[in-house]
């Protein structure tokens, strides 16, 4: 198997470690936008306990957990679906749809284009342009669904957008939620980024899914409690969706240490408000610091993570990362993304003395390259 | 949704806690069948160490597992692919080799017949008969596929069979493989209870997986590791079709912690010896035990679990089951197994204590019922 071309994410350290011979421990990961806060101890202690229920089937309606969520986003259970990572609740949205035509606001992440792909969906691009920072001008978008002599079936937006850390205004969200209402297109938001934005869950239009039966959200716990390796998302629907995609999940995919998140939840409020302390001063100050780098340009980061572009001439994304990588920075190649190209690097925004690594690292490769 | 219909098998003690009222720590849980050794306590040493390794993507290839599972087996890396428990290997089997049609020896698994009906696979079944306790003839199945106007792509065998604790002798499977090798039919073995049998890995094909590349394996530790919770199968075949699963697979499905039971194999030695102590003492015990009561028809255990049938006359085999789920006593309800009717339950087979409990309530609940 090809696994560049099976994997085009960034997140592998197994494959790093291989490829480029650092040792998996002394890799800087910026190439995975994870909290650097990392799994809350009140988790690990959850995780810990719930190993002598691994002896039982996981619960496969995940009853316990969607409790859980509910409380925690102030939804219902029965508008709840979880499953193995934002991965699988994307896969099976397009399986149990059956949409026809999406449209995707790019550049963005890669996996709806993916899932469409093996659902057979046609994709259509609304491009986002580099001149306004990649920021989504919802009259330009409406514009262009509304002319489209084929009508589509669904327009996915990833909110806060990766790789261009951009976030839509949720007045903004509601507009194109409603005008999609009155065509029966279905608005696919994921929010797998959303409490790692500044004002969290108050940038989410995860309260209007009872108004809405087009609306459908994705989300994760994975970058907010820094556990990619635990594989829990979940999506937030209509009953009618929602059900659907309970028909079509593989019965046991959140296996039960997954589970055990959802009993962390409801003590996790010291672990957010640290994220938050963590996130306003380093997400400004990482900002700063790469702005001051001559020759490559920064774009304003909404999240914790960074699009930037390197000078048209010299080194591509793919050099400069391999550069990175042999002296065990790993940093995401974003020239595979649509409407990006081998100029486009994406960097995680990490803990202040990883940063600070980061940058001497990042600069002295950069001026190497310029001398 | 129908909770009921979406899941059919054993072992769901979130529902019966709910439906029956028993505390999830009481249930004797004889509908589904684990080791009772529970889980080696050198893998929860392991598993907790993996916690901190958490915050990391798992290695969507599990190159350190498909070693260790390598050395194990004695077969090769290429020949192995990992999932999310061996229902995702069923199911990405179905989905990969786009089969058309398949013959499938029933009663068994049921999640065979499910993941065809997903893939659109046309089932024939080959009827197995209570008369000859439900062993499977080689001679007959293989004329019923010789002599089929329809070639079918695929023949698919459970072994030990599930639910009928039977076992097909290697001699005879290496036929079969042999026929079908000649007639391009795929031979799909499901190995996942194959070391809770007398003789454990000697009764399994794995090793021809170099000379048939029309054999697939399917394995898991779920029930060998009683690690249900986890989610960790396999599936071993030859490159091209591994290729194909992974091509279809989800990419981080098994997650970071299941991996870790790859590490544990290597010292694994000491829980298998007692496992197999425990299997040869309580299967024959409990066999003998569960022949001497009065009105049921036991049938003779190959592997760690029991199938009997009630009296004609009397209570159904869902009628017993709630009787016993109110008394925190779980049973697997075979009555919807193709072929099977609402005579039949399954069994586990557990410590002599549970064991012994078991048997308490079980003649209790069928002496009030004749009484």
């Amino acid at each position: 198997m090809d696994e560049n071309l099976l994997n085009p994410h960034g997140g592998d350290i197994y494959r790093a470690s291989r490829v480029y011979g650092c040792s998996k421990e002394e890799i800087l990961d910026y190439s995975a936008n994870i909290n650097p806060l990392g799994v809350p101890s009140g988790l690990k202690q959850k995780l810990i306990a719930g190993i002598d229920d691994l002896v039982n089937y996981p619960d496969p309606y995940c009853n316990g957990l969607r409790e859980n969520i509910s409380q925690y986003l102030g939804i219902r259970s029965e508008n709840i679906v979880a499953g193995n990572g934002a991965s699988e609740v994307i896969f099976l949205l397009f399986e149990a749809l059956k949409l026809k035509s999406v449209m995707i606001p790019s550049p963005t992440f890669c996996e709806y284009a993916k899932a469409a792909e093996r659902y057979g969906t046609e994709v259509y691009y609304h491009e986002l342009k580099e001149e306004t920072g990649y920021e989504l001008n919802m009259e330009l978008l409406i514009r262009q669904m509304d002319s489209m002599a084929y009508k589509i079936d669904a327009v996915i937006l990833c909110n806060p957008n990766n790789p261009t850390s951009t976030l839509v205004d949720r007045s903004d969200l509601l507009r194109l939620i409603d005008y999609a209402s009155g065509k029966n297109i279905y608005v696919i938001v994921d929010e797998a980024f959303i409490e790692l934005t500044d004002g969290g869950n108050s940038n989410s239009v995860a309260d209007c899914i009872v108004k809405y039966c087009n609306l459908f959200i994705i989300r994760a716990f994975t970058k907010l409690f820094a556990i990619p390796g635990l594989r829990l998302g979940y999506g937030i629907g209509s009953p009618d969706v929602i059900n659907a995609l309970w028909e079509k999940k593989l019965l046991w995919s959140v296996n039960t240490l997954a589970l055990c998140v959802g009993e962390f939840l409801t003590d996790s409020g010291e672990y957010l408000r640290e994220t938050t302390k963590w996130l306003v001063e380093e997400k400004e100050w990482f900002y700063s610091q790469l702005k001051a780098i001559k020759n490559i340009k920064v774009f304003e980061p909404k999240t914790n993570f960074v699009l930037v572009k390197l000078p048209d001439e010299g080194l591509t994304s793919g050099m400069l990362k391999d550069k990175l990588a042999s002296r065990g920075v790993l940093i995401r190649d974003a020239g595979n993304f649509v409407f990006l190209n081998d100029r486009f690097i994406r960097i995680a925004v990490k803990d202040r003395k990883s940063n600070l690594r980061f940058l001497k690292v990042f600069e002295q490769v950069l001026q190497t390259i310029n001398a």
